[in-house]
């Protein structure tokens, strides 16, 4: 899709020479063959840097757009992003690609549902009623239980485990809304990256990046009913109890413990080995490594023992 | 059934005139071929506008039952109404039901299981592993992804999209309980209506309505699991985050936003454009519209940031 | 897998006799031919007691070790019998156990995968893409819908219902983790025993014991997306709402009731007729019968009440 029929379903002009707009994408990540957007004004500041060929922005962020790019004016840019998206949306399955390849050793159910274009690895297990979309890739030695679900474009890397009714790679929670309260869906076209030697347990939901990737480095442990959002990082070695849930782009360095029924907000940076105990709820970003936090709002948790102590004695 | 016969079933007398018996049903919605029940004192107010052709009640309930309505005694009319759903419980799957239909241009998958009596619309994508059942009725373009269950008798409207492992339709949480502390199940005999352009995320659970409907309206948007317990309404463009829970009869206006594990009680009303923050708690029926809040006990979410506050001092 | 052998896994010597080790256990419920560990030093109480014909310590505990028991020193035991468990954990599948067996009167989608060894009771109703796993074994008129998962080694009782995209049975969240902040899982060899009159939402996860049984009595009631550990055990004619999560080894009496979105710390005792308000949160165990709780920390309910009064007046 060139950049005359996006400025026609986004109805504006654009003055600068027409070319192939491969992918949208961030600020930060675009390349010169694709299309960004500002809907923010927290992100003007990223424009100079970015390397987009094209920025859909509104008429006020107009001027900080470079010279050298080409700017698209709208009235609601998160909206026309929005609308855009549908547009790099891949098709879910996809006749044309190849034949699923199995590896050497690998036991697939005539019950799983491997999607053309899939590749597993050698001495897989992948269980009756299991689906792995287009194009995801499946390392070696990995166990996939019943009925999980892995959509396309996905990877899962070698001595994994996923245990059953898990889903990876379903869209991230995605949409922009209008001044009606209406909501127009984000396509997220993204995908997860599990890296190897991680166990997932089941009825857990991963969700595929909106752009870029949602990754789970080498060795973590993801207990059941687990939510991590879009465009989230769990680092290595980290450890998610049962019902945590991580909003979207969090990013977690190595060695993280997040209790059972914890959870975190959105776009935060937690240091490696800070452990929160169970209920914990996450809303600023931990910078120092190695601390223990309870309560929500979120304390150091030998903090959260003494207000306890303290609010046990407000009752008597 | 007739009513001859449900009186042998509960070991009870009436005086009237025998009729077959339709459906059981609340005082409110009960038609004059239908069964209701009373089973707690607050809603004896309901019989006298009840067009129930008969009322199942105790001893002490019988009088306030009008003369051309049909009265059953019982010991306990809430054990005898879960007695009694069982008989009106439509079998899970039916032979006798026609082929199911599949519009123009819809790909199901044959790892799918489209029951007896389901219709498929136009141009859906119904993927491996999904179950639809009997007699339940999907619109067009609607795209449900792998291991989506969908009860019988449900609907889901045009332009949906579910994720996979979702269940639209399973039994809400309904049982009497005897003095001996044993539970009797409530068969769920209503169903779930999604409407339009309703997009519901991995592993949600959405239940059944014991009588009449739990219905999603127009527009909402559902994360990742989340559990809507029997009876809900979901207003127009609402939105629930990743891991909310609300509780069974409680009805939202539109626009409503839940954040990541709020939840409500049952049998509530929250006013249109409400907006809990995450974890909300939710215990009494919100009348205002327009208002943020936050904490459980919920409260207004300003208010609640100055408790923090003072929390935090009392740490100090 | 004689004890000659495991002592070459574990790198490490042995005086006493070889014999054929049949099983890991805990100490307590080791049997003569068995393998047990001590890996915290509050269980060496227990090792006087203990039946293990052979038991995996640290040096310093070894002394306590009885004479005619075997002694196995290591450095790390709990990491050792985690390297261990995997050389007792049976295949996933087993193509040599008997072809499964359904009973008269059963009704099993073709869409279901019954694995060998399986044994399904008479008039069930098993549906499409149900899993049910080697040596499982399903009492009679048992309703099981849609993409349940039923791993290997479960029973399920008579008269009960599971919904859809529910798992029994998948692996307890059990790792050894070592100075380095790696990982080494421990496989659970256990399993899920669920008794007859049981009821289980959609998208619950019951995890297998490590060693031993998660069990469900009698009658319980358990709604969707709750999680219950391994090596729980849930008395008689409870009540789980939902989100509720139970962690590992906590076992209630009968009776009790746990709210919407509570949760219990692991290795817990809930005495009978104990009820939890929605959100509580229980990290201490429950003597006195017939109490009901609220909040997190957890109090009785009406000292919560008072709790909330004072802080709202807090606020003014």
């Amino acid at each position: 899709m060139d950049l005359k029929e996006i400025a026609k379903i986004l109805k504006c002009d654009f003055s600068g020479e027409n070319f192939e707009v491969t992918k949208m994408n961030t600020l930060r990540d675009a390349k010169k063959s694709e299309i960004s957007f500002v809907a923010n004004s927290k992100y003007i500041k990223e424009i100079q840097d970015s390397n987009a060929g094209a920025i859909i922005v509104d008429r006020s962020t107009k001027e900080f757009v470079p010279k050298d790019t080409i700017a698209l004016v709208v009235d609601n840019p998160y909206w026309e992003m929005a609308t855009l998206s549908k547009y790099f949306a891949p098709p879910i399955e996809d006749e044309t690609l190849a034949e699923p390849k199995i590896g050497k050793g690998s036991v697939v159910s005539p019950k799983a549902e491997i999607a053309k274009g899939a590749v597993i690895g050698e001495n897989c297990t992948i269980m009756a009623h299991v689906y792995i979309g287009a194009n995801s890739v499946i390392g070696n030695n990995t166990i996939i239980y019943p009925s999980v679900s892995i959509y396309r474009d996905c990877r899962v890397g070698s001595n994994c485990i996923i245990h059953a009714n898990t889903t990876i790679g379903s869209d991230g929670f995605g949409f922009a809304t209008n001044k009606m309260g209406e909501h127009r869906k984000i396509y997220q076209n993204g995908n997860v990256v599990i890296e190897d030697d991680v166990e997932i347990g089941s009825s857990t939901t991963i969700d595929r990046a909106v752009f870029g990737t949602t990754l789970i480095k080498y060795g973590v442990r993801i207990d059941n009913l687990v939510q991590i959002g879009h465009n989230c990082v769990i680092g290595e070695h980290s450890v998610l109890v049962a019902q945590a849930g991580i909003s979207g782009s969090t990013t977690m360095g190595r060695n993280v413990v997040m209790g059972g029924q914890s959870a975190t907000a959105g776009h935060l940076n937690i240091a490696p080995f800070t452990t929160m105990a169970a209920r914990s709820g996450v809303t600023k970003s931990i910078n120092q490594s190695g601390l223990t936090f309870a309560g929500f709002p979120l304390m150091e948790h030998k903090l959260w023992l003494k207000l306890q102590a303290k609010i046990a004695r407000l009752i008597k």
